[in-house]
């Protein structure tokens, strides 16, 4: 082994570390919001994988794609049962509004990762530049909408006016100008994602808001 | 040119516009959905987004069929960001209950237009007529129920006693009819969606009302 | 005919009589939540039709199959309909809370057939086994959980506590073993459905709860 070991280890697993990272605290929105609206094991574990999975699902269900991605990785599938359990012996009221500030950070991730992601995945299927975009921009943010639905509110997404959704669109645009640039995929992928990493954090720790539209 | 040209050229491009104002209408109605529950500009174009493009696409998934057609036909996709733009530049409280009312016209074209349509197309995918009616009433009236449920309202539709629904499913039988005795496809098509059109209007200038049920 | 014949019909035509019993005791429950929410007769035909067709449909969606078990067999919809016309002749409020007691029973035999059902038909589709599972509760529960969104209720499946997506997780299980140790199909299912059904029974008459998951 020589020095640069750990270096060479990230480069290899970087897309895995993030990608799981993304999945989990997306899982984990899902886990506080039926938290937060007292529902049951179930529900609770109904609402985390709906919120994990569901951008994704629906991502590769446009795209007509099979296996979808917790099909393919079976493992996901007992994480989210898993962390059904931790959440139930180890999480109280106390730590529900600690949880959610710490979480917007994993969440930026997962916003980075899925939209440009699934951007690249609607190319491989040949699908125009803007079509791909917008595929990306619901593979991102569609589980958090499914989540707000099912447990009887209007998505966060669409009435906070926090930049969110735009980023995403924003920073997917990258991943086309990689691909007709010919780049290799693990620089344009990277790129998008942490260009919309960086614009989330900057919308969160400056306050960034949506243009106003006064009614 | 001859004298006749206005004409020709509305044969031969009716379909295109008609599909425009059924499209926009549809559309339009996302919007003023997403102003009045003041939702912000990302959920107003994803409003105004799924009530447009939600039913056509539901039907395309259950019957299989790939591109969509906001896939197909680019031009959509931006027209509905568009609308965004100038919805947030001119669109005032004091416009809503007008512009509501008088989008109940444009929107009964949208609902032949889809409906009728969306039959011809099932039944082109060789399904049995009761189904193909289905999938026309799915195409025409999935996005204004999807609009209802984002924004966390019980579906208009199931709830008013308005007729709507239920012409689309009446007319539609006419495309069936017509590809039984093989009639042109624009004869039906126009025949279907001309009678669905007019139901509707005759709904909203008489004031018809469902059967009603008292539980 | 000889004197076993009662019997031997019973067999041959079991699954259709429990398919039945599941598909009607679904469909009256989305009749049912309609009448509560005073929706209108199309409203009570689209809430019906969704809760007895959604969650196959969204199997075959996800498994990517055609045609959908409502299209190969077209009685169910017309079964759908003439049981509306018959809710809006028969059924009154003082009806409401009895049918819901009294539809208990039926829905259990829903829940164990849809279940048991789904995961054999993802294991035909060669899912592994716990996608398999999931895709039977999926098929089981969907239809209910569809129902309490449109009618703009958090789902109860997911917030009353009581033992019924878990039984269906657990009970499938059985088709999966069967299918391993190559049981006739029948055996398997049949063995699997009862299991859930009589789990279901035993949780509605013993009032069993989930463990508590105190936030």
């Amino acid at each position: 082994m020589s020095a640069s070991s750990p270096l060479q280890w990230l480069v290899a697993n970087g897309s895995i570390i993030f990608e799981s990272v993304g999945i989990l605290s997306y899982a984990l929105s899902g886990l506080i919001e039926a938290a937060r609206k007292k529902l049951d094991l179930v529900g609770m574990a109904m609402v985390a994988a709906l919120t994990a999975f569901g951008g994704g699902t629906l991502r590769d269900i446009l795209l007509d794609r099979r296996p979808f991605f917790w099909v393919e990785n079976l493992t996901w599938i007992y994480v989210i049962l898993g962390l059904c359990v931790a959440a139930m012996l180890f999480l109280r009221s106390r730590h529900l509004d600690l949880t959610e500030r710490a979480m917007q950070w994993p969440d930026a991730i997962g916003l980075g990762i899925f939209s440009a992601g699934g951007t690249q995945i609607a190319l491989q299927s040949h699908l125009p530049a803007i079509v791909a975009v917008v595929m990306g921009v619901i593979a991102a943010v569609f589980g958090g909408v499914a989540r707000d639905i099912v447990v009887n509110e209007i998505p966060k997404l669409f009435i906070d006016h926090q930049p969110y959704a735009v980023l995403a669109f924003i920073g997917s645009w990258i991943v086309v100008i990689g691909d007709g640039l010919h780049w290799p995929d693990f620089v344009s992928l990277g790129l998008s994602a942490l260009f919309i990493i960086a614009l989330r954090v900057g919308a969160i720790v400056f306050g960034w808001r949506l243009p106003v539209w006064k009614v």
